[in-house]
């Protein structure tokens, strides 16, 4: 087992060539990550790791999105695990993705593969094999994090012994492939996207991503939160009622929504976006292993499910079918909240519970003693 | 009072100048509608007449957006009520709308202004006043047309005896405002738009209006109905799961959407959809009168409230809302139906039965013997 990069550090590693569901390749592939933590290993190769998977325009900043759930004694207790979160492949946060040099010069662009869940969880674990790492203690994740470990479960059951699957389905839903297919839409409908390719060009599809992010955003947050927060009122020092319609004339929702946008655009890639949002649409357990229903009842992971009661995007039944089908149900929780989706980033003390919960009944599955340590 | 266009066929009324709400001018506006059945009217003023109001991008087709429903016998009896439906100020069904000759030359486009539901009840009013018709036995109106119906009832109150108002709520909600803002984003964004002033440029924004109705179209639809419908499969022929993603390779949701986009760009002009979204936007119930539930409390027209159990875009708490408020209520509804917010256009069994009571109810109240007739 190698060294792991300073503790909160971004560590980038090299995972040589991956090969993709659908049969591309992505050669020099590096997966980034940060770790908080000591790493405890035993020889037979099993750690005291806890996988945090990001969702779809987060990073390995989970002491940034999960803010209180991680440290010492907190839920994700780093005196006790190693916590460690990869950015995924496609991503824009020192993974390779659209926006990475490509090895024959120039950016991978539209030359970047489409990528599935799958593909994402076989770069992981190709990042544990280039440190050495066997298997981890736990994988935890939410939303896109929550499909990877979903997949996690189903891929390599031999290499965790749980999985907290959070605000999440068995499958993307044709409601989900709509809308995240209009989301790719603006992106690529933008100017700037010069197909894919406006890496080094100056420009970029800034436009294109704040429209999808204005969409997304509304499927991430509760319909009453929001009505509770914004209504009808006007965006201060504007009149969206006046007598002729002037886009400059916002409604207070409009102007968040905008605000949601601009922060999105200037921290994250679009090309980065159209390949994550993509892999969403390709979220499959099912595919290939006899259907739905048949994939999730061989997993024999324990996994626990959680929802999030009044999410749009992800609703509760997806979670109940999970939890209904899945091999080896360790038990469920439901978020009770009017955010919506992002609850499950926004309700800390309900997500402290959870996962102090989650921790406990996964411990309960044998964890390796602390023997030779690796920091 | 004036004859009335055949049944069934288009007539048009010139209702002189209208003034908005917010202090716009729309001089010699006309208002275009259809009927079916006899009018009859007594001295009073009061007549059998059904008013219809038709929902955002439908028009005064009822015969066609509600087969079955109006007819002689059918729950809209012909044989006892003159039903007539008025296509909206705004729209592009034969009233004055964006895409209409304005007194000065050209098109309105740009120029014209913005309105609010009120502003479409206004102009009903005078359509009326021009016949001479005094007052209607009901109004029935689902999504905009149940906005509509609802402001009739608080706008009019001694010009109507009953209200039907079908998958609407008290006001926008901040979700609808800011969906229905990226649609008209949308549309605004197309290079085609220019401004409003495509008219006559031989262009359209047919790219904008479609990704706009796109999105609207995952509003108007029941998630679990979407998905047993179309789930993850690939539209036939094509692979949306390649090695690398090609925007012509379709999962079948996308198709289906973009099947829909292009059924509502060869028939419906983008200025109109803008115009009529912003009039969504600016609907409010409660604006001037001393907030939302004083503006329902006051209302004393007999109002029934009907509401669909997995509407996404007027979710069936909106409706209980309306119930619990309104001055007057008739009674309620809940439409139980997989299909969301179309299922008022949709689940034609569940509607008779709904309009057919409704109609018993609103009769309790005083419904003039024939007495002088107009066809």
């Amino acid at each position: 087992m190698s060294r792991l990069v300073a503790p909160g550090e971004l560590g980038v590693v090299n995972i040589g060539t991956l090969r993709t569901e659908a049969g591309a390749i992505i050669p020099d592939a590096r997966i980034a990550y940060r770790r908080w933590g000591k790493l405890h290993g035993l020889d037979s190769g099993r750690t005291n790791i806890i996988l945090v998977e990001h969702s779809l325009t987060s990073g390995p900043d989970v002491d940034e999105w999960w803010p209180g759930l991680i440290g010492p004694g907190l839920a994700l207790d780093t005196n006790k695990y190693c916590v460690v979160c990869t950015n995924s492949i496609g991503g824009c946060h020192g993974s390779t993705g659209p926006s990475s040099p490509h090895p024959e010069g120039g950016y991978w662009g539209s030359r970047f593969p489409g990528i599935s869940i799958r593909d994402q969880v076989t770069a992981e674990i190709a990042f544990l094999d280039a440190l050495g790492i066997e298997g981890v203690h736990a994988v935890i994740g939410g939303s896109m994090g929550g499909a990877r470990a979903l997949e996690w479960a189903a891929m390599y059951p031999e290499r965790l012994s749980a999985a907290a699957i959070i605000a999440v389905s068995a499958r993307a839903s044709a409601w989900q492939i709509g809308i995240q297919a209009a989301q790719i839409d603006a992106i690529e409908g933008d100017p700037h996207w010069h197909g894919g390719n406006y890496y080094g060009t100056g420009q970029q599809p800034r436009e294109g991503l704040a429209t999808a992010r204005r969409i997304a955003h509304l499927t991430y947050r509760g319909e009453l939160e929001l009505d509770e927060r914004f209504g009808v009122e006007a965006q201060e020092g504007e009149n969206p009622l006046g007598p002729v319609r002037d886009p400059q004339q916002r409604f207070a929702i409009e102007s968040y929504l905008d605000y949601q946008a601009r922060k999105l655009t200037s921290r994250f890639d679009a090309g980065s976006y159209v390949t994550l949002t993509d892999a969403l649409n390709r979220h499959n357990i099912g595919r290939g292993r006899g259907g739905l229903n048949r994939a999730l009842a061989t997993i024999q992971v324990p996994c626990f499910v959680v929802g999030v009661d009044t999410d749009i995007l992800y609703p509760y039944h997806q979670q109940e079918h999970l939890s209904r089908n899945l091999g080896n149900v360790l038990g469920m929780a439901r978020i009770s909240s009017p955010v919506g989706h992002d609850a499950f980033l926004a309700e800390f003390r309900q997500m402290n519970r959870i996962i102090r919960r989650f921790i406990t009944l996964a411990s309960a599955a044998t964890l390796p003693e602390p023997g030779s340590h690796f920091s």
